[in-house]
């Protein structure tokens, strides 16, 4: 025998999420030297527009990434955000799994408290060099860390530390990083994740100076998004071990507060009911409930009716930003948008926003998937936003092709919510909930209808024109065959027939504007 | 002004890698309940065979899976391994990202100790119901546990402890957990993965109690397959980050001594020849180095001819288990199989072994994904293995469709590795090095040239029985022409001609076993 339990319990070791992620990079994006870059300005950016977003400042983003050697990138990006405590500095930056978003159940960008510190350690695992951070909040001072993640402890190490007086009237973060990349601009690269950022925060003034010049996304309108509300949880889809736990956690002295307290749109009826149905005191203290209990609890939730959580805490960009947005950059013949309603998954409230631009500069059928406000740029494949697109027979709305491969059309399909179900810890797809996919289908295709109107008007209209062609083309014969049999004068005639057609098919060159969209085959 | 930095700090928080993956459960797997079933089979299996295997003894699993309510189920486990020391039980269950395997480089199962603890997590989670774990290493006893982990904190909570005598010589671990799951007998279930495990284990007696009665998997060959050893890391792919902090830990000296010990296949020549491409003396110590000679070191590795590491760290199943696998479980007319050579990638020890089935009991085409061992039955389209099998043009291996759609073929692929590069912690994908798809192709080009003799000699035996049928219609008329014209007896004459028939073209017939694949359209 080659190992008995004594000798194997030797190599039982704790893994520290450092270590864990630095050997599986790849799950926070880093799987390659050209997507590690647009991994690293899609955190850093998400956190600069979070933070100006969350202070209620109208960000001015500046960006720039320059080559230092071969496969070897600085990066720097400053924002006009609040700056940020120099006590929370290290742990922010220097430890995976920290943060301020996790905990709040509030549409952001970021989410999980590992992005930004997984570029920290990215950076010091390529190059081995710190990260700089300098943050000035107000105070008349710049600070100023460098700093590594300690790996096997997961813990911020500060390598140097020091502070300037801030002379010019700067307020924000600034980070630079050096790192092992490839900079390109192609279909998933920082510049397009920079122009789909731009489309989706009409709000924010992104400056970028790439290796190949500057690339300015100007402000389209001057005012910010709605502020969205932080919610506590919500009783669908609860589960038997959250419950318990915030049970044991609660401040609330009864059961029936508890509930009301501590979720979401609950009243004293709904709280009474629950508890009635499962046979539980609502003077129960919370912490004495039992195992038994909880699961009557649960069961008794399953059947009450559960108003739908509050709204205010979701904050879509609205129709018209959709539209102007997408006018803004991509200028098709036609654009619209479409927000449905707000709808819930497993208790968190989410809401889907669509937006069809066609033909003009549009040249090429493209999805663009967002989540709270972020471009999604990997992993489409994976993504029920895909899955939605894909599922839609298009022909049905006039386009020439089912799966949208001969169109020029341009979809934007925007989700936000509290929590967003990424398929991975590098947020590059949304996982594929039934309620989810439903809406999204029901969003395209409201949207797809209205394209659908315009298209078979331009059909009809192309139908007319020919009509009228031909017609136009026998005019000449008719009436001097008319004209043969008449007697009548033969100008007069050939005059009342154009007047004849025109009166009933219409002016129609006119009407068009001759952009009309090239039919294939 | 909203939020100024003072009051943006006080929602900074840690997040606990077990609150993280209670609420991102299906980056583990859990993304609905018959999924869950599945996962929670896959870890405790995974871990059971992996205990048995590294302790050389041939594993007999015990599994049942019994339905205790509506979606709810209560799933035993049990090997006759080594049994866990009672110290270690709490923290191998109780806590993620703890366990032996991440931090030794060699194959096995299991690599990143969440999987057992977030079946633990996910039972608590759905049904409350603490682990029940029961151990005997030897010792006369079993140690009962029942646990729970403190998800706030990632910490085992010991909710009761006992120690009864064995008293039937019984050794191993036990595991009960129950759990919200759905049952369900497809071709992503419990049996299929059991199934694959049977073929891909052939040393393993595996007997299953499912809601729908016994399933047993015989064991086919009674020895283990060789014991893969551990190695250390190895120098090709190896980033200053890494490289600095073990130079930080080492025990070695020297700089020279620390590449010699400190990572596979370096001796005194190699060694010697970095630091002098590098300009660092051979005798500095390690923890001396500078951020510039880490710099130096690397870009002199890259420069070095690195021995390929070890291969006795991996330890593929072999021809022949592939072979009488595939032929045991799936009965077809044709079964071979290819053993790659051992490869790299990014300084890991790999290797691929591919098998083909085709016809007889096979009906369709199925591709059978496996990673050390273990079988991996979602997310195939994000697989490497996929992506391989889809890369090739089946027609130029006499198969009758591109992409296999009509072909009645089973391909088994298996990849082992001392670190299997997995696109997310459910572990249900190899991620898309190029590395490992060449080779994944490389080995299914090579079975698959096989396998295109074997069609191709069938395809030729079907034309010649075809021209011998022909010929045979005709052999009457131009008997009895001949025999007019010659004034030979006609009866001499044709059987003259038959026997030069079936000296020409064989008697084809009697060769052929009949079993040749049916031909569609």
């Amino acid at each position: 025998m080659c190992a008995n339990a004594e000798e194997m319990a030797q190599f039982q070791k704790e893994i520290s999420i450092s270590e864990f992620f630095e050997k599986n990079r790849h799950l926070l994006g880093y799987d390659n030297k050209i997507k590690a870059l647009l991994t690293i300005v899609k955190e850093a950016v998400d956190n600069a527009l979070d933070a100006c977003e969350e202070a209620r400042i109208l960000p001015d983003i500046y960006l720039q990434i320059k080559q230092v050697d071969e496969e070897k990138y600085e990066i720097i990006i400053q924002d006009n955000g609040p700056g940020i405590v120099e006590k929370q500095i290290p742990k922010i930056f220097g430890k995976l799994l920290y943060g301020s978003k996790f905990h709040r159940h509030r549409q952001s960008r970021g989410q999980q408290g590992i992005g930004i510190s997984g570029v920290v350690l990215y950076a010091q695992l390529t190059t081995g060099m710190p990260t700089v951070i300098e943050s000035a909040i107000g105070d008349g001072n710049i600070h100023n860390y460098k700093l590594r993640i300690e790996v096997g402890r997961n813990e911020p190490k500060i390598v140097e530390k020091s502070t300037n007086p801030e002379t010019e009237g700067w307020r924000g973060t600034r980070l630079r990083f050096v790192v092992e990349a490839v900079y390109r601009e192609h279909k998933q690269s920082v510049l397009e994740y920079l122009r789909q950022t731009a489309i989706a925060n009409p709000f924010a003034n992104i400056t970028f100076d790439s290796p190949n010049g500057r690339n300015e996304f100007k402000r389209g309108i001057d005012f910010l998004p709605k502020e969205p509300k932080a919610i506590q949880p919500h009783l669908e889809g609860v589960e038997i071990g959250i419950l318990s736990r915030m049970a044991h956690q609660t401040v609330a002295r009864t059961v029936e507060n508890f509930f009301i307290e501590d979720f979401t749109r609950v009243g004293k009826v709904t709280a009474g009911d629950i508890c009635s149905k499962a046979g539980v005191d609502p003077k129960t203290k919370p912490k004495s409930l039992t195992h038994e209990d909880f699961e009557k609890l649960i069961k008794a939730i399953k059947k009450v009716k559960l108003i739908n959580p509050p709204m205010d805490c979701l904050s879509p960009l609205g129709t018209e930003a959709v539209i102007s947005g997408l006018k803004k950059e991509l200028d098709p013949i036609w654009v619209d948008a479409v927000v449905r309603s707000p709808s819930v998954y497993r208790g968190w409230p989410f809401q889907i926003e669509v937006g069809i631009a066609y033909g003009g500069s549009v040249k090429e059928s493209k999805v663009m998937r967002l989540a709270n406000r972020v471009p999604l740029l990997y992993m489409a494949g994976d993504c029920a936003i895909t899955k939605s697109v894909n599922q839609i027979d298009w022909k049905n709305y006039k386009l020439s092709s089912k799966d949208l491969s001969e169109d020029p059309i341009s979809i934007f399909v925007h989700m936000v919510s509290v929590w967003v179900p990424f398929t991975s810890e590098s947020k590059e797809a949304v996982a594929s909930y039934p309620e989810i996919i439903k809406e999204i289908k029901l969003a395209l295709q409201e949207c797809a209808r209205k394209l659908g109107l315009f298209l078979s008007g331009q059909i009809k209209a192309r139908e007319v024109h020919e009509r009228k062609k031909t017609l136009e083309k026998y005019v000449d014969d008719i009436a001097t065959a008319l004209s043969n049999l008449s007697g009548e004068e033969r100008a007069k005639i050939e005059k009342a027939m154009m007047e004849m057609i025109k009166w009933r098919w219409g002016d129609i060159d006119e009407q068009r504007d001759g952009k009309e969209p090239k039919e294939d085959g």
